[in-house]
């Protein structure tokens, strides 16, 4: 009989979190830096090390493992992402022999959404919708009581929804991704940029010195301290949020839609604006019974919800 | 034991069609205008006489109903639709009544998004997405081979995607929504008002004489015949259609996408630009395998849709 704890792990750009869960429940949590210089091989030995630590000489009954990343689940590859990006590298395969265990690999936002599904803002609902908004945008939906994954496992790119056909250009090569607006990379490159262009800007962000190093959190703390030109950037970013939050409603007709991640949750009211908004430009038979939440699991919904699918 | 063939049911705006169908085939079928004067009592009376007329004498096995507009399934409710519009009444009760049958309702093209999947363009895929372009524009989706219906049966509004946030007015309150470009009404009247402010829009258009009188069908004809400008209307339908095409196969992952309703194939190549642009909009990660196709069963996907969701 497998036993009832899982272990799920998390693989961001920049950090790595492990738990063994019980229940829905972390009972012991690891976190750790991504070890990106050292590859796939690297980040493999991570895992390994971390279920070894995790299992305390048990033998968990499953493993799940989330990645920032677009994987191909039928084949257990990470074909696309930023930072961990192994197109020809089988990784599901790697994970399995290194730990022994057959690991279950998906997006990682996709094992947030399960997790806030099953155990957190969404728990009860048959039809949720999740973005989290970090470095980049991702996204995660539940459709009649079933995780979205699509045919090879890249469903839920809700940051490549297109707000503005003729917007800026996204990192994926199209124009007015709501990732291109409002995701952590894309907004920063754009405030550096128009500070660079116009020295009449006169902002906080100005006063810090070396413009390259503005990052998101830079912009969200000048927008907390109530400066002009951050709060500006934050309410651009609200408009395409909402018009990409409002379209999925519209399209999946969901009764939670949970809104998350480091960038949302750092500017002031973003995410009211953003509640706010969608539900005043979505179509009002989607209204019916419709809330928009934030997470409940803070920055552990990846590994519960990873831990959790492995057990299916 | 029940009948083995079911009555399927399409009330479009203007056309309704009602068919005997057996193992996805409709065997016998009736087609008329739709009693909109007579209001809900006038169509469902028109139901339940084609009911009687496609069952001659025997029980069928079940009644499937699909309907323009935004429904309520939970509670048979025709929210809103811009010619069927009966926020409080009871039609799924009140069909229900008068043909004896307990009726399955659902937006139209949800309906016809099922008949595709199960005998038409889709058949044999797992995720799949629908549009339909007439007078408005239509959606649906097979999500993980289930079909997508929404907490309240409201889910596949792709129309209702905004693919500009700063776009024209659509006719459900917001921006740039793909039906406000693309859409066959509000093509028309943006066509109509371009035509009446700029008298140097020199077009075969204008020659038909009554501006009024343009539609659609119209600005599709003088496309086909080679008008310049209506040739550029079509361009910019192109371009808004695949970047909601784009956007939702990034959400959805689908493997086939059907684009179809007589918009879409009365412009001359639409189909074409929309399926090869779509491609190149998208995530790299979403092409394995994906196909966009035009529908198989014609104006039949509704009727054979409904059929078959009644068996359930």
């Amino acid at each position: 009989m497998p036993a009832k704890w899982t272990i799920g792990i998390d693989i961001g750009r920049t950090n790595l979190r492990a738990a063994r869960v019980e229940g829905g429940v972390p009972v012991k949590v690891l976190r750790e830096r991504t070890d990106v210089p050292g590859g796939p091989r690297g980040v493999v030995e991570q895992v390994r090390s971390a279920v070894d630590e995790l299992s305390e000489g048990e033998q968990a009954g499953g493993l799940g493992v989330g990645i920032a990343g677009q994987c191909d689940i039928l084949r257990g590859l990470v074909r696309y992402g930023p930072n961990l990006w192994w197109p020809d590298v089988p990784f599901g395969e790697m994970l399995s022999s290194a730990t022994g265990l057959p690991a279950v690999l998906r997006n990682d936002v996709t094992m947030a959404t399960f997790g806030e599904w099953r155990f957190g803002a969404g728990a009860g609902s048959t039809d949720m919708v999740c973005f989290y908004v970090g470095t980049g945008i991702g996204g995660g939906a539940i459709i009649g009581g079933h995780l979205l994954e699509g045919a090879s496992g890249c469903g839920g790119h809700l940051g490549h929804i297109s707000v503005q056909m003729d917007g800026p250009m996204c990192s994926c090569g199209r124009r007015g991704c709501v990732e291109a607006y409002a995701g952590g990379a894309n907004l920063a490159a754009r405030v550096r940029q128009e500070l660079a262009d116009d020295p009449t800007i006169s902002t906080a962000l100005r006063a810090a010195g070396d413009l390259d190093l503005i990052d998101a959190r830079t912009v969200a703390g000048a927008a907390v301290d109530g400066d002009t030109y951050a709060l500006e950037v934050r309410d651009g970013m609200a408009e395409a949020l909402s018009s990409a939050v409002a379209s999925t409603i519209n399209s999946l007709n969901p009764t939670v839609v949970v809104l998350g991640g480091p960038v949302m949750s750092g500017f002031p009211s973003l995410f009211e604006m953003v509640a706010d908004r969608s539900l005043e430009l979505c179509l009002r038979s989607a209204l019916d019974g419709l809330r928009i939440e934030r997470p409940s699991l803070g920055d552990l919904a990846g590994v519960v919800g990873a831990a959790t699918l492995a057990i299916r």
